[in-house]
């Protein structure tokens, strides 16, 4: 396409692959990768190479991880019987950046769908159910997106677990900076219901 | 920031500096490579170390590529006299990409900048006037962007190639598909005084 060497187009064909980047954005980058290439190109191999070694997923919450079980699962100080459940490991990273929960995570790799064929197997709920009574959980948190496929699984997950353990799911409301005129119906109803008493 | 593996977070900061990418697509496209580890992560890894390897700086021309003298410069086909002097190597890519100019070219690297302290010797302008000679070139077209920088530096060349060989430049006028309404005042008044009869 671009009449470069065949080493550097099949670099921009990859990198075009990658989520937020197409082809435009891909050759601008490898453009600048070429610029920098002993002091980013060459470390960005090293690292994507290291990556691809050793990540792999945690055999307990399905974090990601680059040993069996992930730091967070083997960390003493965080069992604390609360288990929060997220959908991927995204979202157990921004669990993490906002640094308020102490207790593990449970990773379910997406939400259930009918569509996409998701059952509560492949959601590794089965393993969700065990962890709760092996591990003596009290509470489970359902961190899950507010979307339709998010609410069918969390009222699901909540039914599995009914008498076992708490089962208790994040607020909805304004966030925190929003403005009302530019919330939506669905979020102003919600916040309006759970009001609180000052 | 994200309690990741050292290996993951390392990879996270070295892709959040390329262009276009921030922490938070830095982080999506991180999942998503160690999701598809084998297919893509693998290779890019292997793919970014072959260009950090091979890759260099056409002698001739200053095109990137993986030999001494790049491609372009070496197909005895497009020793047709016509020089393409281009900013960068982005811009040659697009060139090739229309795939209508049958010539070779020569890349500056930058435009004149005070600024910047650019001045010819590091836009390799003596290494032009130097080319025009050996290699009988009979037209220079400056395909340059069409800013200031851009402008001075092509009245630049055509002052240094008085009298050695032609010196076009690339039409300026309404884009192929442009709307007049959308136009800036500016490209409107160019194609205006570049009007042609039909």
């Amino acid at each position: 396409m671009t009449n470069a060497p065949r080493e550097i187009e099949n670099l921009i064909d990859l990198m075009a692959r990658l989520p937020g980047l197409g082809p435009r954005s891909a050759r601008r980058a490898v453009l600048y990768l070429i610029r920098k290439r002993g002091l980013l190109l060459a470390p960005l191999a090293d690292a994507m190479h290291q990556v691809a070694v050793t990540a792999r997923e945690c055999v307990v919450c399905g974090n990601v991880s680059t040993s069996e079980v992930c730091d967070i699962c083997t960390s003493e100080k965080r069992a604390t019987g609360e288990l929060c459940v997220v959908e991927d490991v995204a979202d157990l990273w921004a669990m993490e950046r906002a640094s308020v929960f102490k207790g593990r995570y449970h990773v379910l790799g997406g939400t259930l769908s009918a569509l996409d064929s998701m059952g509560p197997e492949e959601l590794r709920i089965p393993k969700l159910v065990q962890r709760v009574v092996d591990e003596g959980i009290t509470e489970v948190i359902l961190a899950l997106n507010a979307t339709i496929d998010g609410q069918t699984t969390a009222h699901y997950i909540a039914e599995e677990l009914e008498g076992r353990c708490a089962v208790t799911s994040l607020a909805q409301g304004v966030p925190i900076g929003g403005e009302l005129d530019y919330l939506d119906d669905g979020t102003i109803t919600a916040a309006l219901k759970a009001r609180k008493a000052l």
